[in-house]
């Protein structure tokens, strides 16, 4: 099973890490790296840069995609490339698709009349997008998944791969990746955050 | 804030990533990917690279020093480079450290005579180190922090984020990266899975 996260300049690392980390352990499950142009991409902090190994057009039927989210999706919106590679890919693949944030996938109509999540600073973009805007982790809708931000891949992927592979698959992963969170704190949605701490995580978001 | 992560050939990418996405938001906070050699640095599955931005001899004193775990950590053992600075920058630097798994510390005799965690599959490692195995998440001995395994380091992280900027920055962290974590299943820990599901994750750890 081919599974395509293309990446650009700007990205959100985990948005991306977190899904791998998961999917890649399903069986027979390839990870594939993609940019419209091959080569290192920076996070938006710069201070990461991953490899896109490949072209998108190396890969125009991949049987998932996971689109990540950061603040090079601005730009993404209006590269026709990658936008048509979507169309296409979404158009003739078989399997889950996955868009966070919807930001990644308003070009391509893909989110249009369909309920969907993305991160809390980004929720007001849902319904220019045509969507429904749906305050939960994660929205299947068919095909397509939608997270919330940055750390809620790991609960989307793990969706995903009981979809795929199983729930017992599922769980494996789960275990295998060590995840049973003890976050320090419970601050990690707007209900849950002081007014100040809400200021504070606009600045970091 | 002088932040090092070493990486390598063969790292696991989420214990690398979950804590550069928490610290990289701390203010005045410049997270730094090296290697012994700078360069591209290839996960333990071979699916994704990312690269090292510089060699270890370019930073000597981190004031933070996170240490990603993966199949690549056996050969760090042998690796004299990457022992003798992990060694060096330890004692000299003022803030906490953090190592997982423990095998990446082994060589410097950091865990010694402390109380420490890892992947629950690595856990047998600890006594050979001189650490006591403590079957929780994240374990706090001054400033050495150890964390289980792939996706605990965001936990770890947040925990450290506190100490280095207070509760509330930590806090709106925790909300710029959505962690109100809701795992589909509940096997995330090996109390909590079945023995099927158990050997299933062995596999994929």
């Amino acid at each position: 099973m081919d599974i395509a996260i293309p990446i650009f300049d700007g990205l959100t690392a985990l948005d991306a890490i977190g899904p791998y980390e998961v999917l890649s352990r399903l069986p027979d499950a390839r990870i594939h790296f993609l940019a419209a142009e091959a080569g290192p991409k920076r996070t938006e902090n710069r201070m990461l840069t991953l490899i896109a190994e490949r072209p998108l057009d190396d890969m125009r039927n991949p049987e998932v995609i996971v689109m990540p989210g950061g603040h090079g999706t601005r730009a993404l919106m209006h590269d026709e490339q990658m936008l048509a590679w979507v169309r296409a890919a979404h158009e003739t693949s078989r399997g889950p698709r996955r868009c966070a944030p919807a930001r990644s996938c308003s070009g391509p109509g893909i989110l249009d009349g369909l309920e969907a999540t993305t991160h809390w600073a980004l929720m007001d973009t849902l319904g220019r997008l045509g969507a429904t805007p749906v305050n939960r982790r994660v929205v299947e809708q068919g095909k397509v998944i939608t997270a919330a931000g940055v750390s809620s891949g790991i609960d989307m992927a793990l969706t995903l791969a009981a979809r795929i592979a199983g729930e017992d698959m599922a769980r494996a992963i789960q275990l295998a990746t060590g995840y049973d969170p003890e976050p320090p704190f419970d601050s990690g949605s707007t209900e849950k955050a002081s007014p100040e701490i809400l200021e504070l995580a606009r600045a970091r978001s």
